[in-house]
């Protein structure tokens, strides 16, 4: 059999081509990719308590989707989440939302392009934003992040104020993740699939990252590569797919999240 | 849309009234918060063997809840508690109590505001106990324990005796949890909701604190805004719907802690 | 009300009558004791692949109780055990034993007061195998081991011949238990649930080091008061309470053990 | 009682010949043996979202199966694996394969014994790839990887491109298996049951090495021994039980990966 020896390009071009055609992604609402975004996260080991915090634009201008303020991430579904005002101010639902979303309502305004936020104090990350170090991408599956995630390096307090809206509004700048010090992580993005996948890879490269630190020196990689492999790991039909993925693991336990 | 800014205290305020009208809390009866504590405990790891003893004032003064001994905290159910009385006699149920309950009635009999004790040897707690170091207070979620928990630094044995109850009493102070070297951690607090949720959290900051350690150097947090963020983490109803949560969670799996 | 200050020793008395009196164990046969025993370190995490061998003395001198070949830890139950003579030769039941089995024979034959032997490789004594230190006895938890575990300092290889059985019979001298380096753990004891107990806790006990060597340094205990909580952890009716304990665990998530 | 005494090679190949004889093997298709290795390393916590590929040579030479790309581990059933051509073109089934599969197309090209690669990024191998050490041999179990685990030192990026493919068919040479920097692993054998075997075993493996590191300093074994264990550990009988006893475990929660 002759190989044919084809230049990257190629496959990129290929890869992007066959993704939009093969990979398929169901239908849900808005409620539901959020509430589904919740599951996965709590099945990813994200519970902090009641702390956390999913939220993502509603249907009118200024508005916003987010856990009513006592259920955990395990127990969201499409009809419990609350619809807010751009002042936490319960427009749909019963019970009040997380008084610390305030900090949320500033990077919307802040960043247009943004529809979705997922907010964690995952362990990894955690124990990560103790030690004043950013994330460190050496991994391929961590390349989500290469140049793509901020670092707040001081911890504002708890934010549940104005102040702490406006400094993790800015520090985020324009990239779609941020880990916070002495608090969590943060991503915001284009939509509920894209921050939640992020988020969850997030927890993850930190994991990878302090067992790493535990045990010896992380390597750099090769930043070309890093970004490649960033571009491609970020399609969004790839991104989709992989949330419609942990979706179906999360719905394969319970599946009162799409209620 | 005009943008209000207010300052930190309105929120605060606005917080703890909204908290108190729309978190609501199930009406247990203490030995039902007490068999709920018990299996969330077992839930998030505390098991170690037929240690761990968690215990709450009964109907009369002198009088305590408390496992039968050679129960695992993940078989506690309201009926199957005893009731003891200040020397470990049993007054209700069959059974007796775990011989090392004793220092619990020197606590109890120290501080009148101390209405629940929960004692465990969790993984990461006791792994701390091991290295000579007090908890480290680094992160917002660990801040329920900033200047909230005493260290005992020696190991007095065994603490089926009196003088290890005398010990334990005095070095808790006037905190509302202490971590005991070579040992495990002890909450002692006004509600069964409090001693639980602190001895949940006390372990997972115990966690994040090892595996930071392991990684890198812990850096401080500011100690006014970790002040601030202890007080708003121990409002009463706050503690109480993280109780509340975790008992949902505990009673999804199985629900004869109420029997 | 009056307190009453009694000395330690009043209360150790005191505890072991009650434990008499009110600690209830079922009654198993041999046969069922040893699949309990497969199924607990199952649950405990100390599956190594078809690694790990339980073993009982059987009910003629020169038998001997053990798991199939290429039967898992959570597949043991009382009818699909082995009997086998004294050079491994099946007397009842179908399959051939772990060739490995072969150095159990050199310690029964050596150490008349051992009916039991339980060797596994889980993977916090595996990891502290490979390091060149013995279990180092530093919580109370971990005091069961106290003067109790012996430590091979060299792995003689694979145990499937008579060499490797006289090196770790004689290694082990009069000690319960065993660290064998480069290889796993092993406790040789009167009673199954003695020796399954010391299995379970050996390896807790090397997660409790492995935690605490990577965050700092291990500080010693008082060895007067480690003596004491060994001997008080060793009580047999306790240790067949904490072995009943987990034994209803494993029971609960699937009886076919008893079978 | 006479104690016999043999030397080791007896035990060897007694050993040997019992395996052949006792050891009770399932019959299982080409596709079922490729989904039960994908759901088995599910189970053992392999996934890293959409990466990790498991893939069999097919039918017909130059025909391979795999899965769909879009589907998680354990999520791999004998009737939705793909069957595809030696440049990813789809022969049988719906959707597309996974475009990383390209370098496993010049490994099967280039070792003509090769029957089976499974190639994963499971958390303990990605964090040691990050740090710059190959796989170190310490431990009994670990001895399956004895001079037969290659090292890939540089990543040289998403593995979508022919140069990729050439670079890591190279490094494997002639081991079983390879440890890929900033990447993961992979294991190429004869058959699929001992690929999925060796993935399994060179994470824990990893993880082992991981939390030996972070503790201290891990020292070497003997090499004739670790050798010999590796011989010995490789017995295709030994092998086939294993993966066989994995199965069993996969299937008793979820019998689908065999439809």
């Amino acid at each position: 059999m002759s190989i044919v020896v084809r230049d990257k390009a190629t496959y990129h071009r290929q890869t992007s081509e066959r993704m939009e055609l093969f990979l398929d992604v169901p239908e849900w609402s808005d409620r539901q990719k959020l509430a589904l975004a919740c599951r996965i996260l709590a099945m990813e080991g994200h519970d902090s308590g009641l702390a956390g915090q999913l939220t993502a634009r509603g249907p009118q201008p200024g508005t916003y989707y987010m856990l009513r303020f006592g259920l955990g991430l395990d127990e969201a579904s499409a009809s419990n989440l609350l619809l807010v005002d751009d002042d936490l101010n319960v427009l749909e639902g019963e019970g009040m939302p997380n008084p610390s979303n305030r900090f949320h309502l500033w990077i919307y305004r802040k960043k247009s392009s943004v529809n979705s936020i997922v907010h964690t104090h995952p362990p990894h990350v955690s124990a990560l934003s103790m030690i004043g170090v950013p994330l460190v991408v050496s991994h391929m599956d961590s390349s989500l992040f290469f140049e793509d995630c901020a670092w707040l390096r001081e911890w504002p307090g708890t934010p549940i104020g104005d102040e702490e809206g406006r400094i993790i509004s800015e520090a985020i700048g324009d990239k779609k993740a941020i880990l916070l010090a002495h608090h969590g992580q943060l991503a915001a993005c284009d939509t509920v699939q894209h921050a939640a996948v992020l988020a969850m890879f997030l927890e993850r490269a930190a994991k990878l990252q302090l067992m790493a630190m535990s045990a010896g020196t992380i390597l750099p990689i090769d930043p070309a590569l890093a970004q490649e492999a960033h571009d491609y790991r970020h399609k969004p039909k790839a991104i989709a797919a992989t949330f419609a993925y942990y979706a179906r693991r999360a719905l394969r336990q319970d599946r009162t999240a799409l209620d």
